[in-house]
């Protein structure tokens, strides 16, 4: 039995051998070569549209394909056959890369790190944001400490995310399908989204990109935000209504946004977000560097030989 | 028995009645008026340079002061008499809010967010910084997760911060005057620097300024940094050669450095450290929110009637 492992990441293959399987690596941004298209188990990371549509026509039996990807929608648009193929995602190897991210948003957010930078490019000293300052003002995010910060999407990124906030002394709430207290946080269903919104000083969205997530961020819910509110968007673009969201910083209903997903990537350069005041774009940066794959790979590898349920099935 | 306190900082005065002195507002940019020269305790903030030398020329009973500064400067040399007179220092109102701005700054080193908002006012998606992206590359500084951080000046403010340090995963060790191990943190004397500036990552430098900490780092000790390595530094300008940190970056002998304080400040417009590629500059912005202030007063002030020995005594 052949494992197909790309070339695109760095893997310790060592820890993948002593199974009953053939180890064959390949490049992910070209055609699977000839003599592995009869591999039973595909790992993806960054392969090319056109390797993963070549690979679903070519590869007649595969049987399981494991993304490193946190979303593998590149895999699931690219033809293979659901019904006689198992997919697995890459959940898990982003937690820690992904939350430092956002945290360092936050960060940017409340100590201003963009203002400062627009200053020093221009060879000034942005005076107003030293010296004295008041501590902790009404009605403006300048801190972590006592900061009410809502995560929507409450997973295993926020459950990484959520300590260093708490420790930092934020106020932690979270939002998400089902209602309960994960790892000491209180976790909200998203009908209570009315009464936490206008009690948020930052609202870290966390959620997968799906049609049921499609611009769950929207005029509306934008509208029960205060107007200092900070918005990080660190899931998927598609979930907030970038429309919606440049009115709301137009019209000064929210403080500002920290965003590394967009509706359409790279963002194009038409898009007024450039140019908007406080906000800070990053492109798709949070994530990407999967950490763990071979014990991911190893364990769910393990399951497969001895037909078990997969670990992060789609 | 009066007590004057500034009006440049919101107090509660409330947490501050009962004891047998008379709370007295002034203000901190103007002379002190004639019905309060003959205060005996005063608290100080953001003070003008004229009005400290005014108050020590005429307020003749002083015998304590409380400064709410971290390192009170313009306290001891506005012209008190030291023989008479006992300075107290903010030391701990500062910790959190230093703390929070230094991580942020290492985050912004890390997961370059200054030079993603070059390409944002510029209207330009940074792609290279996004998407699929080596993790932990050897030679780079690009998260927190397993560096080597050095955090030289080891106080409250390194015991606030190394904790957040710690739960990102990087591998922290201090260096003090005096060795020890400090809330499970490894602290090392500086006659070890030579041995330990080759290890790291990112150096934290959170001295005090004063002759014995001036230039601390120096070119040879930057010399000593790996090429890849950032200075962060928060204590005080003083500390850092700021020529020879020019040079160590024109030279790439470092990977950047991320400064809020400066050997002048404001920053003069002539510096070439504005334009230095890897260098994020934040206006003494760490601190300057004293935190708990009302707290240290009424025990310093509890202890200074009851002739006990005051906290944080300069």
């Amino acid at each position: 039995m052949k494992l197909l492992y790309p070339t695109s990441i760095k893997l310790d293959t060592k820890s993948l051998e002593g199974y009953s399987v053939s180890l064959h690596a390949y490049d992910a941004k070209k055609p699977i070569p000839e003599d592995l298209i009869d591999a039973e188990v595909l790992v993806t990371w960054a392969n090319s549209p056109d390797n993963l549509k070549d690979a679903a026509q070519r590869l007649k039996k595969v049987r399981w394909i494991q993304s490193l990807a946190a979303g593998p929608n590149d895999v699931l648009g690219a033809g293979f056959d659901p019904s006689a193929i198992t997919i697995t995602t890459g959940s898990g190897l982003h937690d820690n890369t992904v939350a430092e991210h956002t945290l360092g948003l936050l960060l940017t957010a409340a100590r201003r790190f963009y203002e400062m930078r627009d200053y020093q490019t221009q060879g000034k000293w942005p005076g107003h944001l030293g010296g004295p300052q008041p501590d902790r003002p009404a009605g403006a995010f300048t801190t972590l400490q006592d900061a009410n910060v809502l995560v929507w999407g409450f997973g295993n990124i926020a459950k990484t995310l959520t300590p260093w906030l708490t420790a930092l002394g934020a106020k932690v709430r979270g939002v998400a399908r089902h209602a309960g207290v994960r790892d000491g946080i209180e976790v909200y269903s998203e009908d209570k989204l009315s009464e936490l919104l206008p009690q948020t000083d930052a609202l870290v969205m966390i959620l997968p990109g799906s049609d049921s997530t499609r611009h769950a961020l929207n005029a509306d819910r934008l509208k029960m935000l205060p107007n200092h509110a900070w918005v990080v968007n660190v899931g998927r673009g598609t979930t907030v209504d970038e429309e919606a969201l440049v009115s709301a910083l137009d019209q000064g209903e929210i403080g500002g946004a920290a965003l590394d997903v967009f509706e359409k990537e790279p963002l194009p350069e038409s898009s007024p977000l450039y140019k908007q005041k406080n906000v800070v774009l990053s492109p798709h940066a949070a994530g990407g560097r999967p950490r763990g794959a071979e014990a991911l790979i190893a364990d769910n590898l393990r399951r497969f030989l001895a037909e078990q349920t997969l670990k992060n099935v789609v």
